[in-house]
């Protein structure tokens, strides 16, 4: 929606150029737009806030790693808005070195080390099983072991990392979609400003809310919470509890309520309605249901 | 209570002496066992399942990383219960080698890298904000970036880990608490096999019971189930939902229901009536619920 208009923004992500939160943003916004790579997710969150981005993209859960829990603190403690989601296949690929034409191509079995980011070699257990003369080598980051292996004059080396890794750094993919799991997927949230107008919602179209709250210390307090949304008939595609980050039995909840656009009155009703049953309540958005691209 | 009948058990925990695992085993356990680290969290069920060890100590959450999922997939897909839970506060410190008696103590200003596990570094970020001209190195883990620094004669680096790695590997604490956030801790869990007999609850002590399951898909059914434990005016501790491992819109909860011994059969009974409003549902385990020492 946001390329329809022609308009080049400002997008910022963590990370280096073919990391998957680079991938996710162009998936999302297209590639016309200014894309900046930043260290933290810390500094995402203050580039949107004081409006020298205009967007910023944030891994909040992975299917097999489980939520990024330090980006839910952020958009608790936060003043931005969520304003869509994307889902980015993860898919991990052994990257090597270019060979010249004097020199043979890299066999499989001379590759000794395989450098990547400890979630990327996590996830390709069964091929280090199936290899094991290949040593793990932890990295910062997918992109960076890529951009790294590219810089070496050292033969014997790989990189786990996004195709895009490969064609930025002039790298050979050696072997495509070496995960574990091929159901690897990553959900990012798009976040701007609170100032930015937001858009009017589309007819006939899926969206979510994102809701964070803390409740009473009381049993059946988020049973009435999860009453309020199971009455109306809608669903939670996510709940999920925990610690608030420097306290030790204080919980703070996360849910995500989907719904019709034609339910967008009843939802911020009912929202209005869960404001006393809660100790504070964050509405982090409304924004149009992505889907899984394949 | 294991230590009290004087038997050697055998535990397995994740890591090398003086990580963070070992030492919540020793805590949960006392000293006097056969510890013994293992590569890998599968590695651990699969010795507790085929009984080779009595016990295995994993991590299941961290109170600023959030839970560790993988464990949980693998406790929903092995034939192991839990039998108890431990509170590991996790205090990081920078740990330097020790210097002879002809050189002069590394001093801060000096210390150009610091070795550690991706999470520790990221749980130390004031830190490296106040000591900009140290670089954070990414390491597979905390005990063995103690065990790394020990063992070269680099002057200008420290590691990140714990004062028992300090102990073990012969190294200096240069100083102590650097975590950004002091309520740091991680939940573990201990798991034994299914035949092993189960201790008789105690009298007037608070218990847990954990539960994974599946639900049918209609909007409802978790309000239903929370019903359940919410009109028994039982405490849950914790609710989690996340996409089944390896399937995309396929969920998983897990909940932990807090309860007194003497609610143990209602309890049970809760549990039963709750089978027929599941697709799928695994009792974890009943254990003794613990407490954070400080």
């Amino acid at each position: 929606m946001i390329s329809k208009q022609g308009m080049k923004r400002t997008i910022c992500y963590q990370g280096i150029p073919g990391a998957f939160s680079h991938i996710a943003a162009q998936g999302f916004f297209g590639n016309q737009h200014t894309f900046t790579g930043l260290s933290t997710f810390y500094d995402i969150f203050k580039e949107v806030e004081k409006e020298k981005a205009d967007y910023g993209v944030i891994p909040v859960e992975n299917s097999l790693a489980g939520s990024v829990v330090e980006n839910y603190d952020l958009l608790y403690t936060h003043n931005v808005s969520v304003t869509g989601e994307y889902y980015q296949p993860i898919r991990h690929n052994l990257l090597v070195r270019k060979t010249t034409q004097k020199e043979k191509p890299i066999a499989l079995k001379e590759i000794q080390k395989v450098y990547s980011h400890p979630k990327a070699l996590e996830q390709c257990v069964q091929f280090f099983r199936k290899h094991r003369h290949m040593n793990p080598v932890v990295y910062n980051d997918t992109a960076e072991a890529a951009r790294f292996i590219a810089s070496t004059e050292e033969r014997n080396i790989a990189a786990i990392a996004s195709q895009e890794a490969a064609t930025l750094y002039d790298l050979d993919i050696h072997k495509v979609d070496i995960q574990d799991n091929p159901n690897n997927w990553t959900r990012f949230l798009i976040i701007t400003s609170l100032h930015r107008k937001q858009d009017i919602l589309a007819h006939n179209t899926m969206y979510k809310c994102s809701l964070m709250f803390t409740l009473p210390h009381k049993p059946g307090s988020l049973h009435s919470i999860i009453g309020i949304f199971a009455n109306a008939h809608l669903n939670l595609s996510k709940i999920e509890s925990r610690p608030i980050h420097g306290t030790t039995f204080e919980y703070v909840f996360c849910i995500d309520v989907e719904f019709h656009s034609h339910d967008y009155s009843l939802v911020r009703d009912l929202i209005q309605s869960c404001v006393e049953m809660t100790n504070e309540i964050k509405v982090l958005g409304y924004y149009r249901k992505a889907h899984i691209e394949k």
